[in-house]
Formats: C-alpha cells, sequence, structure tokens
C-alpha cells in the first residue's frame, strides 16, 4: 500500500520532470474534461483501481468510476471505467495510468488463458521471480487477478535449492538438511529436479514441494507417480511453448511458467475525452 | 548514473527481502563459482554493463568480464560474457541481473528489426512514453542501442500537442502560440493531426514538428508534399502492424512506435555454471 | 508537484530537527493565533502558494488565505496572506515558510526589473543554470512569475554547445551533426559563439539557436545581421552589468542572466501577528 | 557527511536528469582534459572540497588539486584548483560544483566583510535560521569559514522566546521557566527583547541570553549596562544596514545577521580548460 | 511529525512485506471488528497517539478512541483505548502498533519509578544517547512522559567534553576553550570528571555543567559542595546499580542513566476483539 | 546488506546531526587514537562486524580487528576488537557502534541461555515478531547467532491463522482452505489454537503447524499425543516466566518467546581508549 504510492509518485516523476508544459501552456487551471476508457480488444481487466489511484495523486479533485472491476473480462469497445475533473490532471496522469493498466491487463490476460487450458486438470499456473524490476507485487497481483497462483515472491520467502545450491552443499540430502536448520518453520523447501534419481533423493531428504525440470511429459508421469504425494510437484521449463493440457495430464500440481511476466504485450486499453 | 544505482538497489532489495535463505543455508561463505553468460537465441545484446553493476552490488569481490558489449548482435549459444567470485553473490544477484539484461536485448533486438526494414530510406524508428513505469532511462537506451531514436523523454522536455490540448486551446494557432510563449526556447513544438486540414493549420502556426496520426499511406504522402521540409514529419499509430518500408516510403522523416517497449519478448539469456 | 512536498518536508526537517523547544514549553497545545503577511519593501509576489502549503503540511488546521496572487506587484505595507489557526504550527512553519516566499519574490522582483527595461524591445530575459541547488524547479517558476522565460532546465532538455564540447568534437559542424544524431528531435541545438566566424560557421551547421556570448554590443548587432532570422539568437555573459536596453537594441531574441538566481536579495516579508 | 552525499546527489540529479546529450553526443567516452578553477574576483573560498567532492561522485577518475583551501583569501586571477581526467565527467559536474562553490564563497566573503569591521571590538558576527531550505549545513559552515560563529542550527537545539512566546505564555517569567523544565540542560536560553524592562524582567526570570532587538544604539548601551555580563546578549534587527562598529561599541557580545545568507552575491570563480 | 510517519511507514513495511496473507485471505474486506487495548499489568501509558497514528496509516476508516493519554497511570486490566473498523486494517497495524505502545510504556514506566525515588530531592532523572537506533526521537519522548527530562538529543546540540576530548586537546582549559569557540553560544559546555582535580579545573575553564562520573557519593558530595552552585551538576555511572535516593542526597542536579533507554522492559499491553 | 547500510546511515545521522561540535573542536583532524571493545560482563556476542561498518561509514580509514566473532562466548574483561585510526571518526562513531553491538549481544545472550535450557529435548527457541521497529532483520540475526530458530519474518511469508482470522473466516476449516488458496505454495500453514477441540479440527483441515497458545503443561502434552507428528507444534504465550525445560518435556518442536526481542536487556561492552 505505502509502496504503490511510492512507486507511482516514482513513476509520475519520470514523466513529469519539471512539468507538463504542454498541458500548462494550452490547458487553463479551471479547465474541466471527462473521458472514457475503452478496451480497444478483449481482455482481463487488471489495475483499475492503480490506475484510479495514479489519478488522485495528481489531483484529488479528479472523480474515477470504475466499471469493470480487475479480473472482468471485457469485450473490444467495452467502456472499463469513466472518469471526470480538471482536464489538467487528467491529461498529465493519462499516460502512466494507461502504462501500468495495460501491461497488467496484459498479464492477467494472458495468464487467464494458461487457467484455461489447464481448467479441467487439477494443476494450477504459477508465476516465477521472472518479473520487471520495481513492479513485482503487481505482476504477481496481476497473476492471482487472471487465475494463476504466486510462487515464492522473492528470495527470502521461500526455499529452492537448485542444482548450484546442490552442488555447493555436497548433494541434495545435505543440502535439504542445512536449509531446514536455517529456514523458518514456516516456510517450505522445494528442489528442482532433472532426473528420476534426483527425485527419489528428494524424497527421502524431506523435500516438501518437488520441481521437475525441463522433463519430457513422459519421465514427469513416472516422477508424479514415484512422489505419489508425498511432496507437492511443479513442472518447469519453457512452458510457454508447450501444451498446457499435456504437461497437466501428467498429474502435477503445478505448472510455473516466466513467460507470463517477463514477455508480455500490453492490452490495448485508450482514453477517449468525450 | 545515480538513478540507475537506486533502481538497482530497488531491485536487489525486492528480490532479496529479509535474506536469500537458500544460498545461506547450502552455500558456504568462501565457495567461489564461475560460469558464462550465454546467449539461448539470436539478438542484440543490450544492458550487459548494467548485469555487471549488479553483481558488483551484491559483492564487489565478483569479477565480470564483457564479451559483448551493447549492440552487438549475438547468435544462438554465443558466450556474452564471463563471471567468477564468490558464489553467495552470484547465485544472489542472478536473477535481477538476467531479468534485466533479458528485457532490455528483447527491446533492442525488435528496435534492430524495425530499423533494419528502413535501412535505405531516410526515416528513423523512434520510441514513446509507453515504457515500463521506473524503467524509462533504461528502455529508452535500448531503443537507441537496436539503432532507433528517442522522442521526448517525458512531459517537461518537449511539446506534443494533441487533440485535447488543442481543444482546450480553442484550436492549433493558439495551442502553438500559447507553448511557444511557456516553452523554453531550446524545445521544439509538435502537433499531432489526423487531417490535411490540421497539417497545413499546423504549418501555418509554426510547428516545428507535425505527427500524422493514424493516417492511410496516401494521406501521409500528401501530408509530407504539403509539409515540404518546413518542418519535421513523424508517422505515429500502431506502427507494429504494419509495413514500416511503405510507411517510410510516404517520405516521412520519423515513425514512432509503441510497441518497442510497451510488449517486450524478453531474449533469451542464461546464466551458465562451469 | 510530488517534488514541493518533498523539498517542503526536507526544508521543515532541517529547521525543526528533534522537535521546536521553544514553542512546545511556552504556548499551549490548544492555542490559536491569527497574523498577517506584510511586504516591508514593494515587489513582486511569488511562493505564496508555496508558503500556504509549508503550514499545511505543519498542521492541517491551519488556514491561510491569499490576498496578492503570485506576479502581483504589492507596495510597502500591504497585506499579502492571512493566516489563522493553531499557534503551534504558525510559529513553527513560519521561518520556513518565509525564507521561501523572500527568496522567491525577491527573485521575480529581480526579474521584473530586467523585464521592464526590455519592455519596449522584441527581446525576452531569460535565466540560466546557475540556480540554488535543489530549488531549480522554485527558482526558475520564479523567473517566469516575475515575466521571464526559461531557458533549458538542465542538461537533458537542451543542446548547449560550448567551446569545450567544439573543440573535443572537432569543430562546431562536427558538434552539430554528433547532438543531432543523438539528442531527441523534439529538442533544438544551441552553439555558443564568440565571434562572427563561429557564427556563421554555426549558421551553415544548422544551429536552430545561436548564443553571442561576451561580444560587445557592435558585433552583436552584425552577428544579429548575419543570422537574420535563421536562427534563434540569445545574448549572454555578465548582462547584469550591462545596459540591457542597448543589448536588446542590437535585435537579440533572448537576454540570458545568472545573476537573476546565483545572486539574490531576498524580499523583506514578515509575518505579524495580531 | 552522508547529508552531503545526499545534497550533492540530489543537486547532479537535478541538473544531468535522463543525461547530458551534448556532452554524450560532442565528446568521446575516452577524452580527457584538465584545467583551472579560477577567482574571477576577489574573496574568501569556502566549499573547495565539496567541489572535490561532486566531481568524485560523478566520475572517481577525475583529479582534483586544491591550491587554495577553505578561509583563504584569494586575490583576482588566482588558480583556486586544478582539476583533470575524463571531460565527460568534468563538463557534466561543472555547474553544480560551481554554484555551490560559487555562492558558498560569496557568504564566506561577506562574513570576513563584517568580522573585519568588528576586529577591534568584542563582539562577533553571528548567523540566523535565514538561509536556502535545503542547504543550511552548508551556509552555516561558510559563516564559519569567514569567520562568524554559529547561532543555533535549528528549533530544537535552542531556545529562543520570541514576542508570541511570551504572549502565549503568559509572560517572560512564565516563559523562561516552561522552557527550563521542557528544554534540555545543555541548551541556553534565550529572550528576544525590545525594551529595557523586557531586558530586566529577562534578567530576572533568569535568561542565559538576552536579545536586543530593534533597539537603537543608545538604548542598546543601557541595556547592556543593565545586564553587567550577568547574560550573553546578542544586538539584531536588519543589521546589514547598520555600522557594525557603532553597535559593536555597545559593548555587545554577539550581532546576528541575516543577510549573511538570505541576500548572497555569488564570488565569480569560473573554470578554464587549458 | 514528518520523521514519525517516515518511522511508521518504514516498520509497517517491515512486517508487511507484500502483503498480509493470512488476513487477506481470511478476512474478507467489508469486515467490521472493534476491540479494546488492555493494559495486563500496571504502568506509565506512552504512544497511544502513536499507536493510533500506525492504524490511521493502514486505513483511515479505522477509529480510535484513547481512553489513558500519555503519562497516565494504569492498573492491570484497565482499557487504554478503543478501536473500530476494518478489520483487514485492524489485523495488520496491531503488532507494529503494539511493538510501539509496549516500548514506549515500559520506559515511560520505568522513567516515573526513578522520577518517585527522587521526588523529595532537587535532583532529576536524566536520559542519555544510549537509545535504540532510529527511535530515539520516541524514546526521549517517553523518558519526559515519565517524569524525567532529556539530556542532549545528539553529538549536535550538546558539548560533552569526555577523557578523550581532554587529552586530545591537551587539558580541560583548553578543551573548554576550543568548544566556546566552535559551539552556538547558545548551547552549553559539560565536562564529564572523575576527580575533584577535575571538577576543579573544569569550574576554573568556565564550564557550564560538570559531570560527576562514576564516583563514589561522599566525593560526589565533597564535588557538589566545591562546584557550589557555579555550575550545573550531573551524577552519572551505571546509576541503575545504585540508590538513586542516595545520590541525590549528594546535591546534584541531574541523575543520568542509560538503562531508561538500553535495558527496557515492554509493558504488557493487548488487544481484545469483542 | 543494502538495507544494513540505511539502516547504519540512519542512525548515524540521528546521532550526529548537524555536526559532533565537542569532537570538531577538541580533536585536531590528523589526531590518530587505537583502543579495544572490552566485555564488561559474560555474554554472547553479536554485532560485531556492524559495529567495525559503522565505523567504515564514518571513515574508511578506521582500522577494525575482530577479536571475537558473532556467536563467540566471551567473560567479563575480554577484548572483543581492536580499533585504530583517525580519533574523530572513532569518537564520533561509538556511540551508534555500542548501542548496536550492546543490543544484539544482549538478545543472542538471553537467547543462548534458553536454547541451553532446551539442549537435552527435541525442541528449539524461536522467535516473534514483537521486534524493535526498523530493526528486525537485526534481531532476528541475533537469536540465530544465539542458538535459536526463526520463526517467519512478516506478515507475508508465513500464514499464522489467530482466533479472529478464524471467527472471520467461519471456522477453522475454512479458514485453512482460504489461506491455502492465495498463499504461494511454498508457504507452511499454522493455526493458533487454545483447546484439543481446536487441535483436532486444524488437524483434519489440514494445517501444517499448530500453536499451543497459553495451554498448561499437561494439555499440551495431550495435544501433542494428538498430533502425532502430522503437523509441526508450537509452544507459545508467556514462556519467558515458565520453565523451558518442562514445557519441552511435552513434546513440542518449537517454543517462542516474545521476550528474546521485546524486552531486552544490553549486554554490557565498552570502547577503551589506550
Amino acid at each position: 500500500m505505502f509502496d504503490l504510492d511510492s512507486l507511482l509518485i516514482r513513476s509520475l516523476r519520470e514523466d513529469i520532470g519539471s512539468g507538463d508544459i504542454t498541458t500548462e501552456s494550452c490547458v487553463s487551471a479551471d479547465a474541466i474534461s471527462s473521458g472514457h476508457f475503452i478496451a480497444k480488444e478483449p481482455g482481463v481487466i487488471c489495475g483499475i483501481d492503480i490506475a484510479a489511484r495514479v489519478f488522485a495523486l495528481v489531483d484529488s479533485k479528479i472523480e474515477f468510476k470504475v466499471n469493470s472491476s480487475d479480473g472482468n473480462y471485457v469485450t473490444q469497445g467495452m467502456k472499463i471505467a469513466e472518469i471526470s475533473g480538471p482536464s489538467r490532471g487528467i491529461l498529465t496522469g493519462e499516460r502512466v495510468a494507461l502504462n501500468l493498466l495495460q501491461r497488467l491487463s496484459g498479464i492477467a490476460t494472458r495468464t487467464k488463458m494458461a487457467a484455461c487450458e489447464l481448467q479441467s486438470s487439477g494443476a494450477a499456473i504459477t508465476d516465477t521471480r521472472k518479473t520487471t524490476p520495481g513492479l513485482r507485487v503487481l505482476e504477481k497481483y496481476a497473476v492471482r487477478t487472471g487465475g494463476g497462483t504466486n510462487h515464492r515472491f522473492g528470495l527470502s520467502d521461500g526455499v529452492l535449492i537448485k542444482d548450484n545450491h546442490i552442488k555447493a552443499a555436497g548433494g541434495i540430502t545435505n543440502a535439504v538438511r542445512a536449509a531446514r536448520a536455517l529456514a523458518p518453520h514456516t516456510i517450505r523447501i522445494e528442489v528442482e529436479t532433472e532426473t528420476l534419481l534426483q527425485v527419489s533423493e528428494s524424497l527421502e531428504a524431506g523435500a516438501d514441494i518437488i520441481m521437475l525440470d525441463n522433463m519430457d511429459t513422459q519421465t514427469m508421469e513416472k516422477a508424479v507417480k514415484l512422489i505419489d504425494g508425498r511432496a507437492l510437484t511443479e513442472a518447469s521449463g519453457n512452458m510457454d511453448s508447450k501444451s498446457l493440457a499435456e504437461v497437466a495430464a501428467t498429474g502435477v500440481d503445478f505448472i510455473s511458467m516466466g513467460a507470463l511476466t517477463h514477455s508480455v504485450k500490453s492490452m490495448d486499453i485508450s482514453l477517449r475525452f468525450i
């Protein structure tokens, strides 16, 4: 909440610099405008309250009425929100508000597509740490808005033992034991595996979650059977180029996909003045 | 320069939180590692010095050797850089460094493709303010790295008179005059036009740059002829879905494209330990 | 706007430190006062809304009524504003509010004097980057308030090629070409010249603005004739020690004067309690 | 020390914005320059180490050799310092370094003039809180450099009971007592007086310092005799328009002068490249 | 005031991180709760308005009614305050509010106990700089709330010449003279002494305050007689392990005790929902 | 790491304010000193590298040699570290360094005592969120240094369902289900229980950790048997007033104790100059 305001003020400063000279010169201080935010393509809205907050920070006299809340699916041409108030503030805040709204809606829309593919399976789509620096809280929120779940937020609220950690610790068993000793007991321990042998070792070491990384679906299926509910399972590795339904059919609990946040196509939304 | 460090520290804090518990538990404080940054697909590198700076901030004992400087085109499998030093720092900084390097290289690669399309024309590809909040300096740098030019940085270093400014000011002539009076004399004045009539009016009002927004190429061609070098010309409006060569053939000076920064596909780069 | 609040809070912190012990001990928390801001010498008011904002930040229950808006000329003894509310907040905020108001009014008054000298000429008085570190936005605002225009805000929103840039680039022509290639097309290019030869070369190189630096008025007049409207002209160099009217008579467009902001005599304004 | 770096970085950011486009385009990254800082008028140098620090922050490879330390009196044409290193950094940092150096030297020079007037008296020249917001630490340092002493830094490290505090507390005696009860015992209590009656009352109330505000010199002389060393005395009130020697002859201990910092004429210093 | 908000926001961020996942998942956004803050042991309340401010920052719709103001002594089971409003905000802010309230009340309670011991003497209990980094303003406020007085806030608002300063300056006389020359005249000069000889020397040097450090009570008594009102006296050195009444009987003016703030037992206060 | 420097700089600013006037006046800029940090009572050292960092930030020329690393038990009179370098920096940084070192060593010592009581049991001592605002990272580090383990860092890296969450969610089962749906799968879910009935319900709902809050040891023992290894168990509730050995004998996995951090007695450590 505090971080949101900090982020928005930082973003507004970045854009406004020493002042919006076009607006200040062309638009009088007491001019009033109103307009609509219009979806120019179908998608899942995310960030509408954030857009509203941007305008509130620019000028508290701007009124913002939300028609489609976060998570709503809208079709092309729909009015997402209405805005009215001092023209200067609306023009000055427009770009920052749209930049965030379009990006987050793009992420939510992409996540929703993945979630739909998984609808009849027991697997959930989940995100990664491959987010835009500075925007992680928002981008992970967009993933939830689109129907996905969140993986750990960062390095301090989850343990994910990767290849290099295993080597450095002298094997999976040592690594899991070391992590147990240091990590708060409120946190689960996940091990990244690439072979069935590593899956076995992780299970015996007491891993809570086993990541099946870059495995073909047959191996993944064997791994899931081997684990047999004794740990959570997470499929990973270029999942944007695979059939999610096929991956889900192996029985994994989670499918994590970096592309949800690292390769985003903004949703086309525009502000049309009346 | 100062802003870069602030941004990187903010990004590292976001990821590291209260500590990298996996690395701290599994990897001893005196362990040493080395590795290569590998391009997993062809593209234009951008942000390699920024990646180096991330690691320097995490641990000044990490050494980073750049093989491919910013602007270099690399093919799949090429080593972009080498890293060596304390394992903990390398593992802790890896994600933030890659998140930035991949994103900026994605932008540079996309820009280079556009610049190539325009190579035999007189037109330049240019960016917009549709950047990721907080990353504008870096994203505009990536556009230059890919061979594009920058439009104004933000609202204070350029005048761009749009539809709503024109209405509020009571016409193009008034708007240009008002902007001239307020804006530093070091800044040019640009007017957004959608019709030839507006182009004429802008010219007479003394606009320095005329944006030809959402015009079909025939109209654009007429506009360029009408202007006849008395103002710079900039084509705009969903340029990612058009043939840039065809647009350039109208004779415009600049083609601005929001998609360069608002819809980015990260370039696939990974850190492989030896 | 955000920067203003940051600046004011920083200024208040600087003055208040760990608390205003005089006021806290002598004045009860529920005491109420009112007073007037009085001009103790004639001048142009600037910063009255900033003063109001200082008090609003100290205690939102303080009421502040503006009698003379920014840009108004006031004579000695005139009431500029009225204030009323909690005595503690008024006493605690008084010094910071006055320090800003007096300084900005001093700049506006000095600028107005210069602008008056130029009234019947076609030249405008403009500022420089010789401002107080941290206060540039406000001091440039004060210059506009006094009837001057602003030069570029800083190093990123204007190109000003000086002697050393010319040497480093290998001549004026190279320098102008290099700047054109890097600078956004929304920004004009200015070259600093000291001789008519340099004026010619700048013109041919396509400079948009030519600074006539430390020239005597005869040379300046020749330069203006030589340029003949093909570029904007700016007279510069210890302009506070010259007759502005005489300089203006050469036909230059702008006269820039560092003394407007680097050598300021605060306007004498006091807060008198009733 | 930390605040200095924060202030300098803030000042550099203010000036540099998103980048020094003139220098980046005209000057190659490996160009080297050297130059001298020259006094263009006589004065007392102050801030030379601060100027050095500005360049160190811009580029740690810049070398800066001080010829005239803070407090030195220099004549017109003297070399104050030498600089050499990367041309880009020198050009980019020049303005901020000069803005600070010129302003602080201006304050030190003005203070030195006042201190000279008082040389044969027992009175010291002292500053006030009428400083530039954000620069108080530096400006008070400049006053000391010029041979003055500092009054309290801000509202928390000194008690100065003024007219309104007296009214609110119900008389001088009450005010002094209340301040004694709240203020740390390490802090002296000063009372502002305008009449001999108030002087008496302050003395009886146990004031440590008595300010003689806006008194003519005869009254001031009587006040000093009345006080007779039982409290420190401070003359105050438009001291820049009076004969300091005459005021000092009344026997006061301190003369405080707001103009030392609120109305500064920058000392003319320039950076000349070789 | 500004620092308070900064501190509270920093504390809330520290606790909330990327979000209160328990509350967000279990409690609906429109749920309403109310509760009481209950003293679970007797003590002096301090920080109740700060607790209120914490909740206001979390959610401005939370109402907070204070029953026992700062400085009130409460017995076990008493209601200190009532809270009502959105359940989410109350649950999310609870810990930070209590952490501050309990700590400050612990300090106030401990100070009150010391002040009571000194009630019939002329000595006051005072604090030191042995406070928790980041919380000094609040902890010194808690000392005042408990009936103590404050020593200097930090290194810039008081002079305390210790053993090492004396050695470095070449004796007490030199040290006092040097401090007088640099320190604002609004600040008193204190010397730390361990022997009667040092006390004499300090007196002659003109010290305003003499600290009697680690002296037995007989020596202290002699020192007080020797000083005879010509300077303030302050007893110091492990005062938490001594009889304050006995120390006070020596006639000292102040007794400073680091334990007031460096070794705090939080007062037990809880928030009970209705 | 970045947060540490921010915290230390904030702490130094708090103490130093506008300058250490005692040291600046009494100690010459080129004076050199050396000294030892001495334990004045036995305890577990924690924060020695942090103390070293404080001095490095004040003056990078200060050398600091650690004799007893964090976690070492020292007896009265032992030298913990040696320091040498510029006297001014040592004197100016001393208080902040000691304030942190003494506090963290106090926490580590207190934790070590608790850990020793539990040595022959299977239970671990763990901390809570009852830490000093702003110091949580350091205080939790001190708990680990003393042989304890950490509970969740804050509200975002663990789920702890308390009484009010249960009521709001409509029972334990609903609350656990809701938390599962929102929380990252990398985080465990803990439920606070006060009765055996709640323990049963939590188990059935699939809680990963069950807190046994304010239960007598008989009930606790029954709860542990009932749970029978199907969830982790944590004893909680005024544990500082109980026999830890007795609590551990019930078979719980963790004992959490707020007093480790909310009621700290600083360890007595001093800096003695040679």
